[in-house]
C-alpha cells in the first residue's frame, strides 16, 4: 500500500533519478572508435535487455508491496518479453541511431529501443485476443494462460471473459510501460512516437474490419496498405527514424523511409509465407491463422492479382486453408512471392546506397535486410 | 495513404506547430484578475472541450484520408467523449492548477486536462468489455455497438469477438491519444503520469482477479485498497497533483493527497451506492453490476465489517442482488455509509483548511467535494 512514485527513466536532459535505468552498464563496452557496427549494436542491445529486466524486477517488487497479486499482471508482460522474440524493432532503432553517426556512449537511444519492444509486446497481447490465438513464442498466450488458471481453479464467471479481460489489462500495462520509457527519449521523438502508435492501432482495426465485413473486392492495394500501416512502418521504418532523430539526423528520414518501406514489405511477406507454409514448431505460434481468419494479407493480395480463383477461396465462409495453400503452391504464387521479396531487398538496399551513413553501416543495413527477409521464424 | 506526421500538441517550450491545439481560444476570456474561481475553471473547461473536439475533427479527417473505414475507430472514441460524462478529472486538474496559483492565461494545463479525460475514456471502454456492460452514458457501449453492427450485417466470424476486438483497439487508441496530449505538458509531470496510469491498470486487475478467484475473506482493507488504486487516486488526487505540478507548486502534494484520498473515497462510495440503489435512467448505465459480478466494492467492504451475513451473500455463486440490496437497506448499512461519506467530506475539507491556496479556492474545493460526494449520476 505504497503511494510513492516509481523510479521512472528520467527524460534526457531533465530530472534524473539515482537509479536511472538509462545508465545501467555492467559489461565492459567495446572500444567505440574501432568496433565494427555489429559489435556496437550488439553491445547496445545487451544494455537494452538489462534495462528491460531491471525495470521488470523493480516494477514487480513495487507492485507486490502494494498487493500480493498485483505483480501477476506485471509478470504476464515481463514473461512475454523474457520469452524471446526477435527484437527487430530495438535492433533497427539502435541501427538507425548508430548509422546516423550517433555516439555509442550516448545511451539516450536505449529507452527508445526498449519502448519499441514494449509497444510490440502490447500489440501482440491484444492481437492474440482478437485472433483467439493459443500460443506465442512457444508458450500459451497471455489470455490463454489466465483462462486456463480460471478453469483449473474453478473460479467464478466465464473463463474466457476472465482470461481476455486480464490480457486487455496486461496489454494496456505494456503500452503504458512503453510510453514511460519513450518519455525518457528526447522530446523531438514525441510526434513520431504518437504517429507510429496510432497508425499501428488504426491499421489493425482496418485489418480486423475488412476480414469480418468481407468487403474486399480483389484489392491488392488495400492489402498493401494494411501491411504497411500495421507492420511495415512500426517494424523498420519508424524505429530507424526514431534512432536517427535521437542522433540529431532528421535528414536521413527519406532514405530510411524508402529502405523501411521495401524491407518492411519483405518482412511482412515472409511473415505471411511462414503463416501459410511455416512450421509452428519453429515459429512458436500456430500457422494458417491468417487464412482461417480471412485476413487480407499481402501474400493473398499478390496471389489474387494473378489468380482470381484465390479471391473466391479466401472469401468463402468455410475454412479452406488446405486447399488455398495447395493452390498458392501449384499456381506458382509462392515462387512469385519469393522473387518479389528478392526485388524488395534490392530496392531497399538501393535506397541507402547513397545516404550519408557512418562507416560500415551501409553494409550492415544490407545484411540486416537479408536477415529480415529470409528468416525462418 | 498519407504518411505524414500529425499535428501533435507540441510539448510546452519545445517544437510547436501552426495549429497547436494548446492555443485554441475562440471565446473571450474572463478578466483573470477579478473573475471568481468557478468562472475561471469553467472558462478553461470550455477550452478543454474545444481542444478535444478540434483534435477529433482533425484526427478523423487524417485517418479517413488513409482509409475510408479507418475513421470509424477514431469515431468510437470521439463519440464516447462527446456523449458527455462528468469531466471530473479535467475539473480537478484545472482546479489544482488554479488553486496552486497557476496563471489562467497559461494554457499548458489544458492538454493535461484533456489527457486525463482521454485516459478515463480508455479505461471505460476496456472496463465495459470486462464487465460485459451493454450501456454507457446512455448509449450502447463501444463493444456492443460493433457487435451489433456485425450481427445486423451478417458479417463473418463471431460477433462478440469482433465487437470486443474493436473495443480493445478503441481503448488502446484513446490511451495513445491521452499520452499524446500529456506529452504537451511540462516534463515534470512524466513520473506522475506514468504512475497514475500503472496504478489504475493494476488496481483494475486486482479487482477483476479478486472477483473471479473469490479469494476474499471479509477484508474491508482490500476493498479500500482497490477503490483507492483504481478510482480514488486517478479521479481526484492525481489530477489535482498534476495541476499543481504544472503550476510549479509540488509543495501542495501532501494537502492534495489528503483531500484527494478522502474525497476520492467518498466519490467511490457514492458510485457504489448508485450501483446498488441508483436509477439506470439517470446514471446512463445499468445498475447492480458490481453485485452481480461479485465486485469487492468499498460499500460491501464496509457492510461486511458490520454484518457477516453480507459476506456469504456476496460470495455466493448465485446472483442475489435483490436480497443483498434489501439486506444492505434493512440492516442500516446504507444509512451508515451516508454518514461515512459525511465524515470523509469533512476530513477532506479539513485537509486543505490551512494549505496556501489562491484566493477563493478553499471554498471552491469545498464546494466541489460536496458536488462529487452527493451527486446522483
Amino acid at each position: 500500500m505504497d503511494g510513492s512514485l516509481p523510479d521512472t527513466p528520467g527524460r534526457a536532459g531533465g530530472r534524473s533519478t539515482g537509479d536511472d535505468v538509462t545508465t545501467i552498464n555492467t559489461k565492459p563496452a567495446p572500444d567505440t572508435s574501432t568496433a565494427p557496427p555489429r559489435v556496437l549494436r550488439q553491445h547496445l542491445m545487451e544494455l537494452v535487455e538489462e534495462q528491460l529486466s531491471e525495470f521488470f524486477r523493480v516494477e514487480r517488487d513495487r507492485r507486490s508491496r502494494a498487493h500480493s497479486r498485483a505483480a501477476d499482471l506485471v509478470g504476464s508482460v515481463a514473461d512475454l518479453v523474457a520469452a524471446g522474440g526477435k527484437r527487430i524493432r530495438p535492433a533497427f532503432c539502435i541501427s538507425g541511431f548508430l548509422a546516423a553517426g550517433g555516439d555509442p556512449d550516448d545511451h539516450r537511444v536505449l529507452p527508445a529501443a526498449s519502448a519499441l519492444e514494449l509497444l510490440h509486446a502490447s500489440a501482440l497481447i491484444h492481437d492474440d485476443i482478437m485472433d483467439a490465438a493459443t500460443r506465442r513464442r512457444g508458450v500459451p498466450t497471455v489470455h490463454e494462460q489466465h483462462s486456463a488458471t480460471h478453469r483449473m481453479l474453478g473460479w467464478r464467471g466465464e473463463d474466457r471473459r476472465y482470461g481476455e479481460g486480464v490480457a486487455v489489462l496486461a496489454g494496456d500495462l505494456a503500452l503504458v510501460y512503453a510510453d514511460q520509457f519513450m518519455a525518457a527519449a528526447p522530446p523531438l521523438v514525441d510526434a513520431l512516437w504518437a504517429e507510429l502508435r496510432a497508425e499501428l492501432i488504426v491499421g489493425q482495426f482496418v485489418e480486423v474490419h475488412v476480414a469480418a465485413a468481407a468487403d474486399f473486392p480483389i484489392d491488392p492495394e488495400l492489402a498493401r496498405w494494411i501491411a504497411v500501416a500495421k507492420s511495415g512502418r512500426y517494424t523498420i521504418h519508424r524505429p530507424l527514424e526514431v534512432g536517427a532523430a535521437i542522433a540529431g539526423r532528421p535528414d536521413l528520414a527519406d532514405a530510411f523511409e524508402a529502405y523501411g518501406a521495401a524491407i518492411g514489405e519483405a518482412f511482412q511477406l515472409r511473415d505471411d509465407l511462414m503463416d501459410a507454409f511455416g512450421d509452428g514448431q519453429v515459429t512458436g505460434k500456430p500457422h494458417g491463422l491468417d487464412i482461417e481468419q480471412h485476413r487480407m494479407t499481402l501474400l493473398l493480395g499478390l496471389a489474387m492479382k494473378r489468380d482470381v480463383g484465390i479471391g473466391d477461396l479466401v472469401s468463402s465462409n468455410a475454412t479452406r486453408s488446405g486447399r488455398l495453400r495447395r493452390r498458392l503452391q501449384d499456381t506458382g504464387v509462392r515462387v512469385d512471392v519469393e522473387e518479389h521479396i528478392d526485388r524488395l531487398v534490392e530496392e531497399g538496399c538501393r535506397a541507402i546506397a547513397k545516404a550519408p551513413l557512418a562507416a560500415g553501416w551501409r553494409e550492415e543495413l544490407t545484411e540486416m535486410a537479408h536477415l529480415v527477409a529470409y528468416r525462418d521464424r
